[in-house]
C-alpha cells in the first residue's frame, strides 16, 4: 500500500499534559517530514466506544494510505495485544481493545499484526502511546512494511480482535428502533440509524424521548427552538434543535432509544 | 494575488468532535502541503461577534496572501449565503451572516464571491464546513481564481455581505464611552475603545462598573491585586489586574460600559 | 548547534482566545517551512512551576537542535529578563522567572543570553510571547546565532537566572520522603521521587495519605479499582489507581506527601 505521509492521533489524553507532545516528539524523531493531524484527544479518560465513533466519523475522508493512531488503552501493560491493522486502504495502530470495531465491522478483508513492544527509544509500562504505537506508527508513515514491525496474527485475523458489543439496530414491521451513541458539542443526538435500515422504506415519524416529528434536512427547515430529525453529515440519523441543544431540551444522551416509524 | 500556502482555521467545533479534523482532512485530500494553523475552536456555539473577534485579533499578523477560514454557522443550510472575500491581502471563507464584519468594514475595497456548494467530495445540509468552506479554502490556497470557485456578488459586493450590529463609542466633550467586547483567558477587559476615538485628546481617568484608574503602560505599573487600563497588544484599551482576573474582580463582562474622561 | 527546524510551544494562553495563533503567525511570516508543535497550552494562569514541569516532562524527547518556547509570564512588561538557552543541545526561549529551573538544573553548562526586545515586527508591553519571543524562537530555527538576538549574561550565566524553589528530597535511613507535584488527567500523582534517590535500596512499601502498599510496574498488577505505585513513564515515582483517578480516590494533590520505606 502507497503511504499518504500523514498521521493522524487520537486519544483520551487531553490537552494539558504533554503526553500529546511526548508522542509527537518520537514520531518526528523518526520522520521529520510527516503531516501530523488531531483528530481529538479529549475522549473521556479510557472511552473506548467514544473513541471508535471518533475515528470512525472521520477517517475515510483522509487520503488513502493515511496512518491512524489511536490511544485509549486502560489496559496498559496488560496482556492486550499492540496492532496495527490494515483496512480499506488505510493503516491503523493502537490496543487491541475493541477501539477498531467499527473498522473491523465494515472490513471484513481486514489484516492485523501484533506489533514488537521494542520499537520506540523509551520503554514503560504505563505509556505505549509514546512507546509501541508511535514508533509504529512513524514507520508506517515512512512506507516500512508491517512485518518489519510485528507478525501477523492467526487467519483470518480479524476474527481474533476485541470487539465492542455496539448498540444494536432493530427493524420491525412498520418501525425501525435504535439509540442515542453521542451528543456532540451542539447538543446534536447522533444515533446508530443509518438510511439502508430502512431498506428503501419511507420515514414517517422519529420520535425521541418525549419528542416526536417527521424527517428535515436541515435546522432552517424549523422554527428556532424546534427540534428536528435529519440525516446527518456522517451518514447517520440525528436528532438536534435549531439554536439550541437537543441534548439539554429534550434530556436526553447515549443509550436514549430512538425509533423510526416507517411507511 | 499570490498565495502563502497557509490556512487558518476557526470554528465553534470545539475540539471534543471530530469536526474540525473532518475540515482538515478534506482539505490535505486536496492540498497535502498546506500549512494549517488553528486561530480557536472553542468559539462558543453560534456565536458569531465573538468569532469575528478571534479572527480580527489575529488574521493581519499572519503572511499576505493567507486563507482564513471560518466557520460558525447557525444558519447552516438555509438561504445564508456561502462567501469567498478578498479583503487587505488576504482571503477569507465562511457564511454570509457577520463573521466578516470588522474584515469588511476595514476594508471597503473588498471584493466578495458566493461559492458553488458541490465543490467537496461529500455533501450534507448539515456540515458546510466540511463540504462547502474547506474545500472552496483549499483551492484557494493553491492559488485557484475565485471565479473559479462560484460567481461574483452584485457591485460592490462588500455592501451586500450581512453586517453585525457592533457597540458603538460615543465621543462627546471630556469624554468618550465605548464597552467591554471580550473577556480573555486572564479576565483582562478588552474593549471596543482605540487611541483614535482620542482624536489626540490625553486620558485623564478610566471609569469601568466600580473601577476608575489612570492610564498605565503594563501590569508591572501597579501593585499585585490591583486593577490597571492599559492599551492593549491588539490596539484596544483593556482593564485588566495584575495576577488576578480584572472580570472576576470587578464583576464585568461583554456590554458592560467603559468610560475615558479626557484632556 | 545544527538546527531541527522544530518549534515547540507552550504557555498558559488557552485555547480559546487567538495568542497562540498569533504567536504563530509572526513564528511563520519568520519561518514558513517550521514544524510547529504544541506541548500544552492549558497551564493554569501564571502558573510557573506547572509550565516548568510540561517542558521536563518531553523536551529531551525531541530531535537535537529543537527550540522550545515557553511563555507563562505574569511579569511581563517589568524588569523580568527575556531569555534564550542553550543547554542539552537543545534551545529554550521565554521570560526569566524559573520556567527553566529544570533545563538548568540538569545543565550546569547552560548558557544564557538576555534578548532584544526590539525583533517582532509588533511592539507592545503586555505580551511578549508574540512580539519578543516568538520572533527570537523563530530566528533560532532558522540557524540565527544567539549572538545576533542578544546578549550573553554575565558568567556563569546559568547561576543568574531566576529559579524556582523546587520540592525537597529527603533521604534518610529507612526512608526517602518527597511529594506529590502533578496530578495528570487521569488523576495519576507524580511526586518528585526517582529512583536515583534510593542510591540502590529496595522499596518495601510506598504511603501517600492514607494509602500504602507495595511497587508495581503497571496497572494491570492490581486489581480495578485498587491504587498502586509504581515508575512513571517519565521517571518518577507515581501513584495511580487502575480505571479510575487515584487524586479523586486519595483526595491528594500537589503538595501532598509520599514516602517510600526503603530496605
Amino acid at each position: 500500500m502507497s503511504r499518504a505521509n500523514l498521521l493522524t492521533l487520537l486519544s483520551d489524553f487531553g490537552l494539558r499534559d504533554s503526553f500529546v507532545a511526548q508522542m509527537k516528539a518520537v514520531v518526528l524523531g523518526l520522520n521529520p517530514a510527516v503531516r501530523l493531524v488531531d483528530v481529538t484527544h479529549e475522549v473521556a479518560p479510557g472511552a473506548i466506544l467514544e473513541a471508535a465513533l471518533a475515528l470512525e466519523s472521520c477517517w475515510r475522508l483522509f487520503p488513502a494510505g493515511s496512518v491512524h493512531l489511536a490511544v485509549v488503552d486502560p489496559g496498559v501493560g496488560s496482556e492486550r495485544a499492540p496492532l496495527a491493522i490494515e483496512a480499506g486502504g488505510h493503516l491503523f495502530v493502537g490496543p487491541d481493545n475493541g477501539l477498531f470495531t467499527l473498522v473491523l465491522e465494515a472490513h471484513p478483508e481486514a489484516r492485523a499484526w501484533r506489533l514488537r513492544e521494542d520499537l520506540g527509544p523509551k520503554q514503560s509500562a504505563t505509556f505505549h502511546g509514546r512507546d509501541v504505537f508511535a514508533p509504529a506508527a512513524a514507520r508506517l508513515t515512512l512506507g516500512r512494511a508491517m512485518d518489519e514491525l510485528g507478525e501477523p496474527w492467526a487467519e483470518p485475523p480479524n476474527r481474533r480482535c476485541v470487539r465492542l458489543a455496539l448498540p444494536e439496530v432493530a427493524c420491525e414491521a412498520g418501525r425501525v428502533r435504535g439509540e442515542v451513541w453521542h451528543a456532540d458539542r451542539f447538543g446534536n443526538l447522533i444515533t446508530n440509524l443509518r438510511a439502508s435500515h430502512l431498506r428503501g422504506r419511507g420515514v414517517r415519524q422519529v420520535a425521541a424521548g418525549a419528542w416526536r416529528g417527521a424527517l428535515a434536512r436541515t435546522y432552517g427547515d424549523v422554527p428556532p427552538g424546534e427540534c428536528l430529525a435529519y440525516w446527518g453529515s456522517a451518514g447517520y440519523l440525528e436528532v438536534g434543535c435549531r439554536g439550541a441543544s437537543a441534548a439539554r431540551l429534550l434530556s436526553l444522551g447515549p443509550g436514549a432509544a430512538v425509533v423510526i416509524d416507517t411507511d
